[in-house]
């Protein structure tokens, strides 16, 4: 693939920063190979100099909260402010088909004629299980190609949910009557990575319910300080044709953001998000190291002996260790 | 803590090898341990001669699918075989305040005078976000401590539920009517991982249409090879005072348990479950030391550096792992 080539990445990184369509799509996929996990290290490194100006938007909640559909309102509400959206689908698909549904695809086809959104399906999996590193280098490649305004969106509640958090400026969690989401939200953690809670489906029976819990769980929650984010509950119906609420959602992201850059929290964030994305590097990278160079088999044979009694699993992981340090196969 | 000795390691383990229940808990609360992950490494040493016996079985599917409760009738059900039963309840807790839901400590009251029941709480959360390896750890302490069958139920829809299934011998998913489940499921790799599908609370309306899309997936699903396990779906209702279905899931348990061992799936299952667990104490390893050693402030410095456009993530990785492998501080 001739794209493979250094060159190729930097023209690409021009043309993106051109606001060509086209050129960041490509990176985006380029920065999803697994095969050559060196194309996402030149994406990464052909972008460092570029100013970081959007405001990342994490969307999560549990399943069937209806985030989609409020996503696709929120879309909307944006470009209805002159403001240009990406929008990053994130599966939590399978580790094991690697496949993304069809649906993720062809959703907000309102907006697929629309040149100021861009609207891309990612799988979630890293090596590691969680988000993979792909994502923020996506979400990167929208901000240097000029979207000023990047939504991902996640699906399910599971580790990814707690991810996004570290990803994104402002992590909006989204609930619905008729789950019983409060409660297992608190039990996931969701909770504590709100900085916005949005009760969907508002003009449904129990809306009322889940505001009420919300509110009882903010207030037995973990004591925030006085000078933190207070965080609020916006109710919205995204799904009629007249959203409701959708116009409080979008000031309440812009007042979260204008309180992250006076508070210093945006800076803060930003840099641990950045070390986090430092510290999934180096671990892919091992754990990738470990795929390797025949350190399958070498797990599968030290597997075996463990099996056998032989020595335990962390006298393995020292030898496995020993080997990647090294960079030597594993003395067996 | 005089329990730190390894003296009193190996005490622990010849009481649990007794079935002092009191030992079991405590080498379980020792493979738990942040603070000292040596005392982990520890108690695996000291177990990795011990046979490896018992059954165990993997419950997962999203919330409110009434894991808990078919968990209980279904120890009651092995309990009447004669068997006994360990039970390890993992919570995707709060990577934030790490705290565990009193709920799930005070449930299966039923069986909390039983002697033959080991029913215990754990965190799921490692340094990685992912399964923590004090749970397959946990597991052996009970096999060793003469459990015949360990119970792993996670909660949830997430990467836990799907890594549930590389320790489990029988990997149990439970659907329950209105939720939409299947094809959630579907998204999220939990078919793939699926040796035995329940439709819980079958009594209820929906449970057909579950059935149904569950069949339905598994034909659209990806082609499994002629002499694979065919997987079941079975129906419980869990919630009655005569649970239906129960004895019927014990029995395709039994079933699979017997296919496993006849087709040597069980032993390469086994062995793919120990090169998993030998992978993830490396990358543990590896993400403590990152955490460690002044490394936290100093991704926060690469970090800054990277926030000040100086170099980039995958720059700062190198630079990151250049100083985990050669032991010293990063070359700032």
């Amino acid at each position: 693939m001739v794209v493979n080539r250094p060159a190729d990445i930097g023209s690409l990184v021009r043309a993106a920063r051109q606001g060509v369509i086209k050129a960041a799509a490509r990176l985006i996929s380029l920065a999803e190979s697994e095969d050559d996990p060196g194309l996402a290290r030149r994406v990464s490194e052909a972008l460092s100099q570029d100013e970081r100006r959007a405001h990342v938007i994490g969307i999560t909640g549990s399943p069937g909260a209806g985030k989609s559909t409020l996503s696709g309102a929120l879309v909307t509400g944006l470009r209805a402010d002159g403001l240009r959206v990406g929008v990053l689908a994130v599966d939590p698909s399978s580790p094991f088909t690697g496949g993304a549904f069809l649906g993720d695809r062809v959703r907000m086809q309102a907006h697929a004629t629309d040149n100021g959104v861009f609207i891309r399906s990612m799988a979630s999996r890293g090596r590691l299980g969680g988000l993979s590193p792909a994502v923020p280098l996506a979400a990167r490649v929208l901000e240097v190609a000029g979207y000023d305004v990047v939504l991902i969106e996640t699906v399910g509640v599971g580790q990814s949910e707690v991810e996004i958090a570290s990803i994104a400026d402002t992590t909006v969690v989204v609930f619905a009557p008729g789950h019983g989401d409060a409660v297992q939200a608190a039990k996931a953690g969701i909770m504590e990575i709100a900085d916005i809670f949005v009760v969907n489906k508002a003009d449904m029976p129990g809306a009322d319910d889940v505001a009420r819990d919300l509110r009882h769980a903010l207030l037995v929650g973990a004591t925030r300080p006085a000078t933190a984010w207070r965080r609020p509950i916006v109710r919205t119906s995204a799904g009629c044709d007249s959203p409701g609420g959708i116009t409080d959602l979008i000031a309440l992201v812009s007042r979260h953001r204008a309180w992250m850059a006076a508070s210093g929290e945006a800076a803060s964030r930003r840099r641990r998000r950045t070390a986090d994305e430092i510290r999934t590097i180096v671990l892919e990278d091992m754990a990738r190291r470990l795929a390797e160079r025949r350190s399958a088999l070498c797990l599968e044979e030290l597997a075996s002996r463990v099996e056998a009694a032989e020595f335990d699993q962390y006298t393995a992981a020292d030898i496995a260790l020993g080997s990647l340090i090294r960079g030597g196969r594993a003395d067996l």
